[in-house]
Parts: structure tokens; sequence; C-alpha cells
């Protein structure tokens, strides 16, 4: 192990390693009871966000936008903790999320399904609020 | 939503996107505490070997070779669950994780340390074995 990898790998200087697109991954876990409630990114930009505010905020790839998150539905996350793993290039809150859930289809944990046989999910739970009114209240009327 | 979009959330057809590189990010979690334990990535082919044997298989990027968890240290994780998220780019392992720990420099967790204050990382737990003895028995006599 090089003086640099160990530093990293055993130290206590938090440098997160970003990569190349400027992104590092994050778990989302309730602080609470454990549950993996959702996986997204973070840019620098997002994870400062989130230090500053003490409110989870992401980067969405898609929408290339940071964003915070329950900024539309209202299920906003707390952040009590922020780990990170030994080559520091993931990361791992631990939060309170306030509201139903955090999954945008309407589950408390995004990985509401599993796996059960060959190519089949099983799902698990049951939904814990309605996207469509919480997301789109215009077109619920 | 579209409807393959529907189908990808709210389905029980198990369609795991990778990316354009091959690799679906994968989360393990100890299935009985709940701790998560780290973060990897698979390809088609570790997730197939995972699923044959029951045993947690990942790619390694740095390597560019699948390995099977504990091949070296003999740390292996059995795997009771395989969940996905809602839009089926991001695996949830659920593990039974043998030996003292997932983490290569000696934690049980490799995301034994926490942000505390501006860029320091406190360490959490105590290590729970020797890296050196596990992973290069011929350098540590």
């Amino acid at each position: 192990m090089t003086t640099k990898n160990k530093e990293l790998e055993t130290g206590t200087n938090f440098t997160p390693r970003f990569a190349e697109d400027g992104l590092i991954p994050v778990i989302a876990q309730d602080a609470q009871d454990g549950t993996v409630l959702m996986f997204a990114f973070m840019n620098r930009q997002a994870l400062q966000a989130t230090v500053d505010t003490g409110l989870a905020h992401y980067y969405s790839r898609s929408r290339q936008a940071l964003w915070q998150k329950g900024e539309q539905s209202g299920h906003v996350q707390k952040v009590l903790e922020i780990a990170t793993d030994c080559d520091q290039d993931v990361l791992l809150l631990k939060v309170q999320q306030l509201g139903p859930g955090a999954c945008h289809v309407g589950y408390r944990s995004c990985f509401y399904r599993v796996l059960d046989g060959e190519d089949q999910l099983a799902i698990r739970g049951k939904p814990v609020y309605d996207p469509l009114t919480t997301y789109h209240p215009d077109k619920s009327q």
C-alpha cells in the first residue's frame, strides 16, 4: 500500500473521489431501521449543499441539474451522518426520511422488488403514497 | 410515464440495466443487522455467477476481472436476496458475511469513517482482522 493510498483508505482526511464525470455514488439509508432507501449521485456542489443545509441534495444525470430530494414531493431527507468507504469513492448517508417514502413510484424504498426465480421480481410491501397526486396534482383532478 | 418505463419501474420482469461500460452498481447489506458492508460493481457474468452459486461475485474495474468476494480472504458473502431499484439500474444484495469483515483494510464494513467537521473523518469501530496476515501471509512472517 502506498503512503497516498494508506491515507486515503485508513486516514482521517476527507478527500471524496469524484469520478471523471464529476460524480460520486451515494447510498441513502434510513438512520432508524437501516432500510436502504435509494441510490443516487452527487457532484461536489450537491455534497456542499448537503453539508451546508443538512438536507440531501443530489445531481440528476438525466436532467443534468442539482436537486434537493423532496423539493417537489416534500419528501425531504434530513441527513444525520455522512460516511465514506475505504477508497472514498462512495458516500453513505444516514437520513431521516420525511413524508411517506423515498421512491418516486410510491414506495418507501426504491428497492421494493426482489428477484424471485430466473427473471421475475416479487414486490415487497405496499405503495405508501400516490405519485400521481404528489408529483402531478394537476393531472389527478 | 411510457409503457416501457412503467414495466421497468413497477413491473415484475427482471431486466437489469447495465451501463454503457457493461456494469451495474451493487450495494451489499448485512441481512441480519442492516449494516451496509460494501459497494461494488457487477457485469452480467458476475450477476449470473452470483445467482448460480449463491455467493457474491463482482467485477473489478481496476483489475478488469470477475472476482468472487472472499476468494482470497475467505470472507465469502452468502447472498440471501437480490433486490433492484425502481429503474433497475442498481442492485441491493442482502448477504450473510462470513468471516470477520467485508473491508479489505480490516473493518467489518467499508463505511467505517464518518464526516466529522469540514474535512475530517472520525473512525467508527475497531478493526476486526489483520489485512496483512489475511491477504499477504508471506509478508507477515
